[in-house]
């Protein structure tokens, strides 16, 4: 393992190269394509095991061993071997959108009462359907929800996701924002809120548990807003009497550039511990991208290396439909050799095989001139917001999908 | 038909109020979205032939009517009895961009050399696949592909995807530029062409067709830069012995918002005789959104209307993961209420059902406030790259698509 080369910051124990080789997970990627082809997305089962086993520890250190529960997040990934490995770690709960997702995720052996149902805009139907789950907790997420719910089922125990009007993300990337820069869809604001708990009272439901989700992606300089937040939404909690559960969302990063830096789960667990140790709240966290994005790689075939103008791009025999968070959110996915290779690095923009201009990968990312003579490619941070956004754009939407167990 | 309130600009002898009721294309939508529930698509038959027709039209009125070619971008819909019906019409041929297209085209009736193909970054497979149908013309994108084709097809008559180096789009949407504004990945630039005459030459191919692409969605303001592109690309088939045809891509636009002014295709018309009228070039045009995109709408229920500090929202039952063009390039779809409704106007944000912040369909659509009287809202312009984009992000995928006949 070498940080010598300051293009390889992604390396770590379980993602580097050893002789010569780049490894993940015990395995020599380059007969991972070699076997599976391309594009194939690559998930690890022991690093997911180890992002959950982290959060678990800052959970515990906060002072919330016993009083505390980890929901995954399964828009990021529901991946059925992934989601099965999940369960039988018994590490973490589901948190689920859809009745779609529900339904997957039972069919993968999680119980409805290890379900936390956090959704908008939702149908009769969907109510419907959601309430022949008995223990799935549902959080509400608009007045109107709330009289639906307590329509089919009164006296039941119900959270509110509420939107505290602040919010956080990753480098102020405004599309990634919940909460804050104004009014969005998300959550009863607090002006609402007694009004909230005035209907559900009036169904006999019992507010047990306040939710909020504020941002995605934050790493530790957000960790100062993220207190804002927690103080913010404590004025929630303190007015709602009922509450024994607070529900303070995912949106836990990971590093996408050389300069980020990574996500310091001991000062995270500092923030919890200053707004929960205290008290008697069971406190959830939501994470789905800190769960499993760095636990995936998509192994992808070099097509050709050319250069146009000032620019030497490689291109790869996918595109951005198959991963989009790239090209929509303007997170790249580091390219990786499966070889190390010592040329000298040069900069490479990689680029994939869909007719749109937002198709890339990486601008001038840094590669070794050598890059003509290597196969693949391995593009880090797949295992997260990729194949489970992928689409059938252009008829190019077909990808293997490898559990490493 | 109605014209009277400026937020129905939308409204068109096909797609209007008739007795209160909106019609499309002879069909009453309340009834539509009754047999066919929601999220359903549902296209126009006549009103892809109108416009495809139209575009003859203007070919033929620009005085090359014996000498042009339509050819359907069918990335934009790849619905398959749409495909059917456009091959029925003999109007156009197929501009494919993936292998897997090509087989979508034949399945549906085109011919191979019906198939006008043009990608980027193909793979080896890729290459090897599409030399299997003879008569499928093929338009390299890089020196590369000349030289993999060549291997596979010596002899064979190609075209070559140029890169003007300026591009257009609708008002400057950078996201949907596919020349200009610093290198993009599309074609040869012209620094490099004479390098790929001569690349072709090695291989005896006979570079028949000069490609470009150049912008998507241009509307009649747009016109002047489409006539510099067209200067541009004039470089290259003047230095080029043996074209006989220029393909001069799509990006035909249609109206999104109220003060859009259509396209004029008599002023389309105008600046294609201006530079092909003379000499015996054949004119290709590959449009996709021209042709689809306003003859579909998307029927979807709604879920709820509720006030949130100083927005209204509606919320929807389908969200930007099966139409992403809203979300993703700013092109809001117009809803559109099944009943005519008098009642004032006022500002509502349309929302759909999926946990992300970009999930919104419009910001501030004036519509009847009377609208918690409605089942259902038809959004405009959903008939290109929606329905082909779609992901299944949420599990919130499932769709219904119908072709008017």
């Amino acid at each position: 393992m070498s940080h010598d080369n300051p293009h390889d910051w992604w390396q770590r124990a379980d993602l580097c190269y050893q002789d010569q080789q780049l490894y993940f997970s015990g395995h020599k990627v380059k007969q991972l394509a070699q076997q599976f082809g391309s594009p194939s997305f690559v998930y690890s089962a022991s690093r997911i095991k180890a992002n959950l086993e982290r959060i678990r520890q800052a959970l515990n250190n906060a002072g919330l061993g016993r009083r505390s529960t980890i929901y995954y997040a399964m828009k990021a990934n529901r991946f059925a071997p992934l989601l099965r490995f999940l369960k039988q770690s018994g590490l973490c709960g589901i948190d689920a959108c859809s009745p779609n997702e529900v339904r997957h995720a039972i069919s993968c052996g999680f119980l409805p009462s290890e379900i936390s149902f956090t959704a908008t805009s939702l149908s009769q139907k969907d109510f419907s359907e959601l309430a022949r789950y008995d223990g799935l907790f549902m959080d509400c997420d608009s007045l109107h929800a709330i009289r639906c719910w307590g329509e089919m089922k009164p006296g039941s125990e119900i959270g509110i996701r509420i939107n505290p009007a602040i919010g956080i993300s990753r480098s102020c990337n405004e599309k990634l924002k919940y909460a804050g820069c104004g009014t969005t869809k998300f959550g009863i604001y607090y002006e609402q809120f007694e009004q909230a708990l005035a209907l559900a009272e009036q169904y006999d439901l019992i507010v047990r548990k306040i939710h909020f989700h504020t941002g995605c992606g934050y790493l530790s300089s957000e960790l100062q807003q993220l207190d804002h937040v927690f103080t913010e939404c404590m004025k929630f909690v303190n007015i709602a009497p009922d509450i024994t559960r607070i529900n303070i969302g995912g949106g836990l990063g990971v590093p996408h550039l050389a300069d980020d830096q990574p996500l310091d789960l001991e000062q995270w667990s500092a923030v919890l511990h200053k707004h929960f140790a205290q008290g008697d709240m069971h406190i959830e966290v939501e994470p789905g991208d800190y769960i499993c994005k760095d636990a995936g790689i998509l192994l992808l075939n070099k097509t050709y290396i050319e250069q146009k103008r000032d620019t030497l791009f490689v291109g790869v025999d996918a595109g951005f439909n198959i991963a989009p968070e790239p090209a929509y959110y303007g997170l790249p996915f580091q390219p990786v050799p499966l070889l190390q290779d010592d040329t000298p690095l040069t900069a490479m923009t990689v680029v994939g095989n869909i007719n749109e201009a937002l198709d890339v990968w990486y601008v001038n990312a840094m590669l070794p001139s050598n890059l003509q003579q290597h196969d693949y490619l391995a593009l880090i941070n797949a295992g997260a917001y990729s194949s489970s956004m992928a689409s059938n754009h252009c008829m190019r939407g077909e990808f293997n999908e490898f559990l490493l167990d």
